[in-house]
């Protein structure tokens, strides 16, 4: 899944003592990469982009995932929570136990710590989301057993319409 | 700038033992809040919208930033890094003491802990980020003087085109 590695542009900007402290900006120009059938933790075709993981003192991690229509995590959790934007089609996020809701471009969603869920495309429709979790101890992310397929076809709730 | 609170569905989906750690999962579908000409820390037309800060243990927050062309933050440094994802339009990234790079839609840059820096849309194109930094002892960014008409127009590094 660390694919990103070879195309990550680490531009070096010019270094001054007022902006030298912890070494350059960094810009990741690395494409879309391809969609592939099978990948650990997920049901269906995603694409996993632009992967990254900050080092000590911060610990934010995350990626750009796409979903092509059906597609979906395993049920899972995060240690310190997660936040997805979502930038592209139409998917749902379900919390164990709870109603399937859809989620469109420009929803923000937030995950609690310790909360199991799944996320991912709608059978008619793909999505993209960019991820954005915590690391604890070094694990952002704790995963589980596959979301079956009458768990990802609940209608959405009412409210989502 | 906190203005998107009264937009924010909070939509509580069912608990069970399994998921309730930590209360519901909550979907921000606010709507792109409306260019406002002068915001403090900014220079030129800016929207802020789905601005969020997330409570402890998380320490994530952050938001949707829209540069209108020629508008850009003041010089500033956060405390545990940012990252941005470029979404629309093109803008620019520059540390203190380097050169002026271009990004674009699909670019997520890094800026690490204490590094003064700034970021906008070009003179010619506005610019869509969002924008994500943890917070260190409650502080995510430290605002300093406005960047001059002559530093946000340098040319753009040769390797950017």
């Amino acid at each position: 899944m660390r694919t990103v590695a070879a195309s990550v542009a680490c531009l070096a900007l010019g270094a001054s003592a007022a902006g030298a402290e912890a070494g350059p900006i960094t810009i990741d120009r690395s494409k879309p990469q391809p969609t592939q059938a099978a990948q650990p933790n997920f049901s269906g075709p995603v694409s996993v982009s632009s992967r990254f993981q900050r080092e000590g003192p911060a610990r934010v991690g995350g990626g750009v995932v796409g979903f092509e229509p059906g597609a979906r995590t395993a049920w899972h959790t995060h240690p310190l929570g997660q936040t997805l934007f979502v930038t592209a089609g139409v998917g749902h996020v379900q919390k164990w136990g709870g109603p399937v809701e859809q989620i469109r471009p420009g929803d923000v969603v937030w995950i609690p710590p310790g909360v199991k869920h799944w996320h991912g495309a709608t059978r008619w429709s793909g999505m993209t989301h960019i991820a954005v979790s915590e690391a604890l101890d070094g694990t952002s992310v704790v995963w589980m057993e596959p979301v079956s397929e009458a768990e990802s076809d609940s209608p959405p709730h009412p409210s989502n319409g």
